[in-house]
């Protein structure tokens, strides 16, 4: 924590780019004063909001691009012909070791098409995974893969769930997070092939992992673990349907202090602990969905927060550095793969952590 | 809705059997007063149950057995074992047209093995699957299947958008309903190839179906369609999700409220308003999971739920009997159907519906 860790920020990615960016990075420099920060964009646009931040305006180097990747483009087509785009010169500047970590709020499928091909997998992981932590009534969970792989086997989800458990250690600070796979019930006999599979593979004994069986769609919100491991389908299904809910019920809860005067009366009353509550489930909160099990740390923003939501996935790209969670990963690995490679296991050159000292 | 509708109750089946499902029949026999009942389970208790409710009595038959399928049974051995068990016996009822539907609160498992091996599925459909219906911001939508069918293929889908279609027609009362599949993303390259493929087949001309495309998991609180088809698996997923996010917030909306005395006091003075909302979400208001594509209506209520969960429940069977839901789902298939075989497709004696006149 002590040193300066330098972060890369897609300048011109999301909806309120680049004003969000700036904002959202002069926040996370007040909290964390050891960032600096490379951003990747206009740089006339850019120089001007920076300008008149006193307190981030020595922290900052900006990298001119006028290219940006648009919400629209596919992935395929944003790595062909986006390669001077400010997402792809923020991966690089990551890949070369400039910057030990970036955060982007632009177009997901090709965030992670970019960042795969640039940095690569981490040894031992044959793909990165989308995690992002959840509010529960015990505190909070981390789930993954909430939508990279939609298709998964056995191995890809027991690669999911030693990542997830290194990321609860990491961001959350947990001692010996419980690990559960998603299903649709919590006997052994349920679920697909792949799930029972995984199962019995994350129950071979010496594994060091607290791994708590089969948990359902209802065990996410009462945090009965704080790793959720699942394919990228049912992952991006549960995210969403859980944020639908809460705003439903959030809106149901306006319209009922507004069914009469007195419940007016009472919101104004009980405000205080409301506006608590609301701060519990705030999705600006929760922003910050990492790319993990590549050779460098990438966040990813919401497309539609705001400056307060862009500074938490800055915040948590920098806990991802500061707490070393890709050194973490790599020992993880290394220590699980099979004795005749260990070699392999231990490059010592990633440079998503090159610049981290 | 004019003449006598007999539902056969699986009097044992759920937490709270029996009692909750003679208080439920109560409830229910007075909203609609041209039900009548066939109690299977223990007589002696069922008797007792029965005689001190005017109202019921003069409109419950008991057939007595002591057999009971437990909630740990698996669904073969349910099969095998179960054949004198309440849950058997009121199935069978229906088969025998002596019944227009059956509703049980016991093992959902067991209770879809039985019924599809006694009621078999309708002319036309190679599954059955679960629907249930959901608050939303527009009003309520209907979603399947919710775990009848972890792996499905395209014809899966396409079958399930019709039932649910029919479903919300009946028992929402829509003239024309929206149809959707569940998916990562709103765009036609999404999902899994069977989503795809689903898609192609829902928006071939001529099919008398509002297909409005994918639709994401916040979706389905938002109301985005009225009909949300998907397979078992992510359905089951979803729905627990969303029971789960709804649990959370209750909770910390009870906390909010307790945090200082004067949000004590905002509570009170919003309590009316706040008591309609926790109406509008009560999951008893949603009891009744209907399995649908069978010969003979058959209704889930959850294990759990009181009198007026089950009454909820029994209520849904009422609407699906006397909204003539199984004619109206014969005739879309027939009408469906390759025509080298329209005869099979009219079967006329289908024994759900033998006892609704």
């Amino acid at each position: 924590m002590t040193g300066t860790i330098t972060l890369a920020l897609d300048a011109m990615g999301g909806d309120h780019a680049p004003d969000a960016v700036v904002r959202g990075a002069h926040i996370a420099r007040q909290r964390h004063p050891n960032l600096h920060f490379l951003l990747v964009g206009d740089e006339p646009r850019l120089v001007r909001l920076v300008r008149k931040r006193r307190k981030l305006r020595d922290r900052v180097t900006i990298r001119h691009t006028s290219e940006v990747v648009r919400n629209e483009d596919k992935p395929s087509q944003a790595v062909r012909a986006g390669r001077k785009s400010s997402m792809w010169l923020a991966i690089e500047a990551v890949r070369e070791g400039e910057a030990a970590g970036v955060v982007s709020a632009g177009n997901t499928g090709a965030l992670m098409a970019m960042a795969k091909l640039q940095l690569r997998t981490l040894p031992g992981i044959d793909r990165p995974a989308i995690a992002s932590f959840f509010p529960t009534l015990k505190g909070e969970s981390v789930m993954l893969d909430l939508g990279a792989n939609l298709v998964c086997d056995a191995n890809n989800l027991v690669q999911f769930a030693v990542m997830g458990e290194a990321f609860a250690r990491t961001v959350l600070g947990l001692t010996a997070p419980s690990v559960g796979l998603l299903n649709v019930g919590t006997e052994d006999v349920k679920g697909h092939d792949e799930l029972r599979a995984a199962a019995a593979l994350l129950r071979e004994p010496g594994r060091n992992l607290a791994f708590q069986g089969f948990i359902e769609g209802d065990d996410i919100a009462a945090g009965t673990v704080d790793v959720i491991v699942t394919d990228g389908f049912s992952g991006n299904i549960a995210l969403k349907t859980a944020e639908g809910t809460a705003r439903l019920i959030s809106q149901f809860l306006r319209e009922a202090f507004k069914s009469s005067l007195s419940a007016r009366l009472g919101y104004l009353l009980a405000r205080r602990g409301l506006k608590k509550l609301s701060r519990r489930v705030d999705p600006r909160r929760y922003n910050g969905a990492m790319f993990i099990g590549l050779n460098g740390i990438c966040v990813k923003s919401h497309g539609g927060t705001d400056a307060l939501g862009f500074a938490n996935a800055i915040a948590v790209a920098h806990d991802l550095v500061a707490g070393g969670f890709n050194e973490r990963l790599k020992a993880e690995f290394a220590a699980a793969a099979p004795p005749v490679a260990p070699a392999e296991a231990v490059p010592g050159t990633a440079p998503g952590s090159a610049a981290a000292g």
